[in-house]
């Protein structure tokens, strides 16, 4: 399976009083998405709020994003599981609806050596059949793998075929094409490097942007790939303060707001995640006038 | 409710398969800290594993652990939850059991700001009359509180009455101490810091340590108390190499097998955390003969 | 020979140009701290801007301290510098003029490895007869040297005879009692550490509080040497607001600042540091008048 | 007067007591440095142990450096003082030899305010009419500029006319870039971030690297510059191993002992710091081997 381009998160919409999922507004927003150009869906991410859903929750994002999607592009489901038992369940999961791909990472509450990440990788990965796309965000899920780590587990487990970067950290970039001779597809997750990970060879960008950015940042990804450096660096400082805000206020936040500015009733992120302010809404009104 | 001095924490033991509690465990374990002499018991924190448990699970141990007890000491029980509707849930389980007061750290995938971590105290603390101990463990949960927050909500909000300050940084003491004018009661959280906490004004010592050390702990704590600074630390120094090992291994792991070398069947941590190795329990069983 | 209690830090003041130093403002600055019953002085330390001083001028202060203390008290000359020669140098001077012992912090500007650190102290000490204290303070110095590294040079240079550690971390101090077996006299350098490095076996306070504080801070290490836990604590708290303020502001600004509030003319640091402003000056007389 | 492009960074070379300059191998080094067309020379900075040599040495290596020059391409004079007057007196004398500009890097001892640095930077510039390279590098210096500072300074203070940026963080390159709407031009001086700083718009690469790998940092500039991404991308990673490790070793010793792998007798760096060990001069050997 390839996967390349632009990999874009939906929100996870919660109904009015918070408890359930909005399924008809997770329609919009992946069509949404679809419409942007993306090339891959990833449900169930950070952008997602995964790791505040229950199970059954989970369950009805994953199984009603893999039938909207419908094969248009590939679906690459999200894990963020603390126990390993878990992980395994909502991996199976994940392959029982037909998803395409899942992306794993191990959030910790007790910091996980070496060992126990691998062999929590090799667990989950024994379980199904699925390809298997590491993430990686210390400032998230508490859990730093090193470019050694991830190369390792590449070179030991068969179905790791990715890795998602979103440390921002160009070197690790860098160290993962060394170290794996290039040979592991890496995607850029942190929004403010977007730009000089694909010049660095970057497979791709892993990101909620399109839900406010439309098409900008699949052609962003294309001016790149053609080598048209002077178009991309236009474009890239001409995102930038959006792509900063973004991430700034945590993406659940930013985005649902966003979406609500396009007529998409995503609400609020799951407390204590609180909703955009409306200075914050002022603001993203601002930045967004200024991209276009 | 005035609560001082040695706060101790069991683990939570699983059974055989990994899957279920181990009940018996769990009492031996209790009756073990019991004997240690601890001024109080608080289940369901970070030596307990209590992020890693599903609802049933914590509620098992949670009633176990108030009906064991049985009023021979207080018990403080530990929420360690991502949303504030699963907080909340768990709160009034607590009060409902008649648990003596909860410890509550609020873990996190996402920052939060310093008005959602207030939000989520205040909401919790309106759905209970328990008293609440605010718990800082930034390692862990993810989430920095800084000692003016800390003080603010303590001003803030009736039920909140203490705070166990595991940082290891003496000066967030100092700020609470200061900050607070004294009035808001703090609790040590790190074990290699316990003696200068206590020097500096520590209410007590919140720890997993009686499990191997016995009373050794409660000792240091009066050893202060009582003003006697040489015994005091001397005793610390002599401590201090287990505490400091039982720290860097990840409580959960090293008090296990702690335990098991005093004959108490508590297994290993869920995964993806693992057992103590065979080299972990030589040095551990080196440590406690030079305790001794 | 012994060395314990309060090693107080004189400011280096300079003339009004700012071009050369001003001697008869430095005796009174002496005076002052041996009025305050220091145990001893060592000047041309990071408070005495000995980094920003040339070779003359720097030689000048040692001799002028060495004078005015007319053994009084112990003197301990400070060197900072960046290379061996510089170094060697400067210690032979400090031997020449009857110094009692030197402290030495090796600043750098490329990082040092152990190897280059522990080179550069056996070559100073093996060109002089004097002992020398090791000074660790990374924040200023740029070098941070481990318990470790400083426990082997105690070992593997005979005239390393005691350490100063400013880091503010006081489980630093817990390794060099420790890996030394108690052997390495250590004396805390960070101010709003002074109470808690004493409880844990400090052999005294290296500070430039004496010249605001006056005999307070030989106070508080009395009552710990003599067990007075509580008198101890209390008056550290006491303290504490203006040991924090004038590690904040920058030991020369204020320090200087505060002699001027006395009628010395310290006058102000050497540029590009500024002198402290009248927003400074308010606070500090602010804090000064409620430690009273 | 305009400058762009490689902007590269000789050796001081020791005479072989270590005492004084060898101005034989400063030319020979100069000449390699002329040949690998280089479009600038920078003595005296990081490279150059700057910070380690006497006020005359200094003198010597710049004038000499200016006369072996020779106009064939701007020379840019570094300068790492820690006092005002310090820095303020190399300045006068870089202009009084004719130099075409001058590097200015604030090092520390104390932390510095930006007020502090502000007129730091604004008395050297008004005592010479030469344009101002600011030199931000925190891991040698101890002094951090942030974007917002060195773009106001840009603003403040006329003959500040470039930057340069070794934090390693091209995220730093993107403030600077949008603080200053793209009108202060901005160079890299980490050399592990040399294609990824082009392609954000760095009107340079200031480095040390041509004493060891000849032309081949100005090709991956010029690919860049012809937007031939490709090719640049292919170079950077080779090169890539051979960057990092002349960075990790300490600039002055690694590259050192690259030029005296091509018969060029540069010597060793000042003491404390070391010079390379065999099996430093094995790797570099390899790394060397590996590039070609």
């Amino acid at each position: 399976m390839n996967l390349s381009g632009i990999i874009a998160y939906p929100i996870t919409p919660f109904s009015a009083d918070g408890r359930g999922i909005n399924l008809p507004v997770l329609t919009q927003s992946l069509e949404l998405l679809l419409a942007s150009g993306c090339h891959a869906i990833a449900p169930l991410g950070s952008t997602g709020e995964s790791a505040y859903l229950s199970e059954d929750e989970w369950q009805q994002v994953a199984a009603h994003t893999v039938t909207t999607v419908a094969g248009r592009v590939p679906v690459v489901i999200g894990l963020s599981e603390l126990t390993t038992e878990g992980a395994i369940g909502r991996a199976k999961f994940a392959e029982s609806i037909g998803a395409d791909a899942i992306m794993v990472i191990p959030v910790s509450y007790w910091k996980l050596t070496d060992q126990e990440i691998h062999a929590y990788y090799r667990e989950i990965a024994a379980a199904v059949s699925l390809p298997i796309m590491v993430y990686n965000n210390p400032a998230t899920s508490g859990v730093d793998m090193s470019p050694r780590l991830i190369v390792d587990m590449f070179r030991d487990i068969p179905n790791v075929q990715w890795v998602k970067e979103s440390t921002g950290d160009i070197q690790r970039m860098h160290a993962i094409a060394e170290l794996s001779a290039g040979e592991l597809p890496f995607f850029n997750g942190s929004n403010p490097l977007a730009f000089e990970a694909l010049c660095a060879g970057a497979s791709g960008w892993c990101t909620a942007a399109p839900n406010v950015l439309g098409d900008l940042p699949r052609a962003l990804y294309e001016y790149v790939y053609d080598g048209n450096l002077k178009a991309a660096r236009d474009l890239f400082y001409r995102l930038l303060p959006m792509l900063r805000y973004v991430v700034a206020g945590g993406l659940p936040k930013t985005i649902k707001a966003g979406l609500e500015l396009q007529s998409i009733a995503a609400g609020a992120p799951r407390k204590p995640l609180a909703a955009a302010s409306d200075e914050d809404i002022s603001e993203l009104r601002r930045l967004l006038a200024a991209v276009q």
